[in-house]
């Protein structure tokens, strides 16, 4: 088996809409994933540049994907590097893509200049809780993901 | 009393210090508060435009801020709008300030085009519960923040 990561480009965007479609169905939030290949297409052509993908390939076959987007902490004063998905095909998993993945990470948010890599994680996820303390990580329990959308956000605006 | 909202510009660093080293005061995480006024100097002037802050003056003297980022929801494929701070200083509390704030941010939110605003706040925070719960928000409880910094990067990098 060989194993390589690289970054995503133009063109890969079917490629990352399969694999975060399968995060999504992993996670039971099916229904709130309603985007569409083209979506990453324009993320990944933004010129203004809010982030990027790394894909991994087994064998030459997408595998797995990480995407990442830029951040300002107003705490530190500097950018960090914020993970927002990271996903393994169910037929890849146990094989170290996921490892690979985020250490390809930890060295793109090093070579941005950044010193944080952070993302966030449910509660309920053992294996994810397992997974990302080995790999060094601190997990802090204890914290809600607030959202204000669509009629409620119109609401308040008025 | 005369309260009124606007964006934070060039020379704002200061006021955007004061107020947030006061959030991180009041949320006893001022030892992981390491920013100088010139870091948000320099987030204001980004020419990449990773995002901004509005600040809220009381008789025309600063009272609050909040700011904000460019997100992109993976699963919706589209922009968001996420909420870093909001801070009320401790003399302009109860009079209406982080109310006319959020309510400004959803505005903004919609004005970029995106139709949803997000933040993350720590469960144990009841009266922020009570106040974004008012405003029409989702709380959803359950998650974890986590975090590759420093060492424990580099670490994983090699």
């Amino acid at each position: 088996m060989s194993m390589s990561i690289r970054p995503a480009a133009a063109g890969d965007g079917a490629i990352l809409h399969a694999m975060i479609h399968e995060l999504a169905r992993h996670h039971g939030a099916e229904e709130y994933f309603t985007a569409v290949p083209e979506d990453y297409e324009r993320m990944l052509a933004d010129p203004r540049g809010l982030g990027g993908a790394l894909i991994a390939l087994v064998d030459g076959v997408p595998a797995g994907c990480a995407t990442w987007q830029r951040m300002f902490s107003t705490f530190r004063g500097r950018e960090t590097t914020y993970l927002e998905d990271l996903s393994v095909l169910p037929q890849f998993r146990k094989q170290g893509v996921g490892q690979a993945l985020l250490k390809s990470m930890a060295r793109l948010a090093l070579a941005r200049g950044t010193t944080r890599l952070h993302w966030l994680m449910m509660a309920w996820n053992d294996d994810g809780r397992r997974f990302y303390t080995a790999a060094g990580a601190e997990v802090e329990d204890g914290n809600c993901y607030c959202t204000l959308e669509g009629a409620a956000l119109e609401r308040l605006a008025t």
